[in-house]
């Protein structure tokens, strides 16, 4: 039977994961839960929308009424629903803070949970991402996909680790001021530092990766669309530029593009997505095929990382690693099939 | 016999008119052209691109090998392929100049065309717009849809002018640098007037409607995704907002928004197309509710409009106005219901 | 004897009125205050900054500690200092809400003062601007000077109306996010309406000139350098557009400049001030001559308005007007020669 | 006697590089030379301009007449000039291509020439940086002042070197889209990779100091106020981030910020000078006091490069080395002194 999801939490993430469950056939989307009846509730679930037809449940029994007067029909509120035993597993993609207290609401009433990358590391005892640890999660109760950023350098130095080793590496990230509808958000015509290196994104790869020796800093600048990493690496071995591509090319969500194909901004590379994909989602990281550079054992590379839906994938293996319904290599490659990824 | 159609011009405007007229029933896409290999054209004929398996031409014969090159099918040059009589209609979205000397061709090969708004109004001996003078493209062999901005105020004030009567119209256009992939324009930290006043899309209203007294002035800023109108109108005579509200809620592909709902930007507006349409496209006028004013005979309103999908809708009704094989309303229902315009 | 100021609030607006004070030799600026150790504070007090020298005071007593600890000399605290009867005025430029409570010690301590635009219309018996009811601030103890957007418009409309007559204005305005050190302020990539219409803008020129018939809308964009407005207004005559630049050219404070020559954007006209005044300051409305139309009795125009310093000139005036130590037409002037004005 | 000097080309550099001679007692401004009556030259030319009673000669003899024609006194033209000997030595500030073919000019006319690091290296035998390499400019005829990025990086690695030895040096760049003026150029909300590693700045700080091993990687986001650079470099030894911070704090021309007093983005620190400076010239490498940070032998740290102005103080200092008017800490020192740089 397959195991029943809720997802909590009806944003950025919590829409797209829940888009995500649905389009697996080992999983059932049993409801949604928010305390809110905002415009993106509101659109993914008309009668055009993605989640049409899902269950609605207030995420506490008080905002039951706000939602009805907002015009939803609510089944009921997440604690009743998760008292009857019909939910295996809630996707928790609330606010950073909220997450930490329902967490204790789904340990009283015995379900599992996925945490987002959000959350402090703390929240679960395994921080996962689907190439690097995929095994960690494994009948786990609470587990934490990591955010976007670190998901991103977590597979391609995962790959790299595994293939050639890695004694270093340095990511310089330049992020989103905010996504696009957040945009009450800065920064205008400004660039804004992390002050303290490494940024946060470095330690968090290793609660992926304990033993990656990795730094990493970071700025904000005014765009919405993507972040971007300019990394360079300290490899166990000499190689060559095309060994690397050749791994790339084998990276499951890792996709070169070509600058020279017209592939040349973060811009261009989501146009691609708009004429494909809804929401122009790109879970794979996007490395531009020309900026892969070796001298010696050092390697250079630029890649994109749609920060919306990069995590949506992870949080479905992470799924099938905590129900020990597949392994890797299956669940990775089911994902990617019912999600279209290359 | 339906209509057979080509798009000669892959871009911005070709992709998005080719898609709907496959989504058409009376009327057939039998082929696209382009010169060049660009992202676009690839990305678009891959095979989960939108236009996979229309057949490619080249726009002039020696293009054949450069598209070739690129690693495309070329069934052959667009000006042999109307030289074998089994093309009816060209629609044209070539850049402003080349669609020029276009239309020396299609006249010499017999076939109607289709012009975009960028293009002189002298091209053609009608400028377009569904609502306001669709039957003036009747049995025309060429016929010029009006620009995206001129569109927005066409449809509006066209819908106006009918129940109440427009004495005088100002707009105050605020536009966007340029479309999401053309990121080598600016501004940056800048706003941009166009100091001739009248800009040219007031004059551009009254190629559809002659009899209309308006006045633009126009900005551009640092934006990417819409256009933006400030709008005020004397009316021939004094009237509520909710009877402005009731004939706008009446108005085919004008849609009401409210800021109150969520809908307090461009981006809130923009999001909600992005979880339901391919490339977000939102060819409504989308008037924000809350703005809709009186004051007596004065009437002012702000709306958005999404540059780069307007205009597509009334592509596809100025084929059927132009092969008389629909009356505009049917036709304007067809298309909205084909595209899913509310 | 000079009036002695104090400025309370060493912000955007608060550092230029000290500094403009200073420039003036009919009063005297004997102190400043605030409540934290900014780094703006600390920029203005520096050997080579606009301020040095000037005593600083704590706005609060209990903010004494906390300005010593960041490193600053603090002469006392502002109650204290009004006790002594030492100040005349007080120029607040606190935040929107400190300075009502601000009030209440100003008027225990009996000095006058002034408040800036930000602050609620009912904070002071007269809106003022130095062109429109300077007379109107004379012996009066509390003088609001109405914000940036609202000077634009008085400056012009004033003038316009005292030679031509105004029957209606329009006005719709084109927003900056945030000044440029407010980085934290988007949007980014999107436009934000005002949903109410009118914005608070037309109202509050009405507070200067309440015969006046004016409608503004706005919207918000990603630039942080300038306002622009596009206007349009029924005059009372017909006049010709030379007319109009006469009048405009006559009107202090009020500068037109020419897209031909150059000046064609709003970055473009404050490179001029760049390299002629601390701050790239730029109290005059600056008109793009281009843009000034004439349609019978309807004007347009299109205007650019710097935020941060178009108020300054205001301040210096109202304090000579609340003293009656000058005229208009002497003050105006004199703030104009000593500011650098045009 | 004064080396005589002539400035080519009044833009961004050329402005400022007349201003800041204008500024020195051992060097003289005999005139400044342009093509076109652009509104940069009138406006630091107008009596309350830097560069008020400078004379004008026209570049090249038939761009006389449009200088007149804008309204401009036209002493004669440039070769004209040179050939009265009156002349020592010419910075050209022209765009490039143009100064190569100046350069053949120069010689001709027998005057030693300073170019910008727009052109290709080979125009001159020395690249030049004033802390790096002063002596090698001594007695040359022409010298190439390297473009700003490379400059900033040039003064902080020479200084590392001199101090640690530089194993090798890792930049990733964060650059701007235009400056303010140049608001037709993008990008708007996407990021522009350059997707060729290294970057041209690396081999370009090769030009200055060849034994150096570094690598840059580039992108370019909207904003048009600074560059900001992400550092990583292998230390000959082991410092402590204290004996880093030392060494940068006695660098000249190098200056530490923290963002903990308020200086937490490139906004933040253009607006210190905003208020102290003309056009808020930063000719300071701006370092974040917090982001200097030390791994063993790696250091880490991040700093903003004001691109209009930073190699204004080296074309000075180039003038002095050429001419063996000073040696390198002297000019530097009154460099430093007459340009208030810190």
């Amino acid at each position: 039977m397959n195991p029943k999801i809720v997802v909590n939490g009806v944003g950025t993430v919590g829409k797209r994961v829940a888009h995500a469950v649905r389009k697996q056939d080992d999983m059932d989307l049993v409801g949604i839960a928010d305390v809110s009846p905002s415009s993106t509730l509101k659109t993914v679930l008309e009668e055009d929308g993605p989640l049409h037809g899902t269950p609605l449940y207030a995420s506490v029994p008080d905002k039951v009424e706000e939602l009805e007067e907002g015009g939803f029909y609510v089944e009921g509120d997440l604690p009743g629903l998760l008292d009857t035993g019909q939910v295996d597993l809630v996707v928790d993609c609330t606010p950073s803070g909220v997450d930490e207290k329902n967490k204790e609401m789904y340990k009283e009433k015995q379900v599992k949970a996925i945490f987002q990358g959000g959350a402090d590391a703390s929240i679960a005892p395994v921080s996962f991402n689907a190439l690097a640890n995929y095994d960690e999660a494994k009948e786990e109760d609470f587990v934490r996909v990591v955010s976007c950023n670190t998901t991103s350098l977590s597979r391609t130095l995962w790959s790299l680790n595994t293939n050639f080793g890695v004694e270093k590496a340095v990511g310089s990230l330049v992020r989103r001021g905010g996504d696009p509808m957040q945009d009450s958000r800065g920064p205008i015509n400004s660039i804004v530092p992390v002050t303290e290196i490494p940024s946060h994104h470095g330690p968090d790869v290793q609660e992926v990766m304990p033993e990656l020796d990795i730094t990493t800093l970071a700025v904000k600048v005014p765009t919405t669309i993507s972040h971007l990493h300019m990394v360079n690496v300290d490899l166990g071995k000499e190689v060559s530029r095309e060994d690397v591509l050749k791994i790339f090319r084998e990276t499951p969500r890792v996709k070169l593009f070509s600058a020279q194909e017209g592939y040349d901004s973060t811009a261009k590379i989501i146009e691609k997505f708009r004429d494909k994909r809804l929401r122009y989602d790109m879970p794979e990281v996007a490395v531009w095929e020309e900026t892969v550079e070796t001298e010696g054992k050092r390697l250079y590379w630029i890649h994109q990382v749609h920060q919306e839906s990069i995590i949506v994938p992870e949080n479905i293996d992470a799924i099938r690693s905590m129900f020990g319904t597949a392994e890797r290599e299956e669940s990775v490659h089911k994902t990617n099939e019912n999600l279209g990824i290359e």
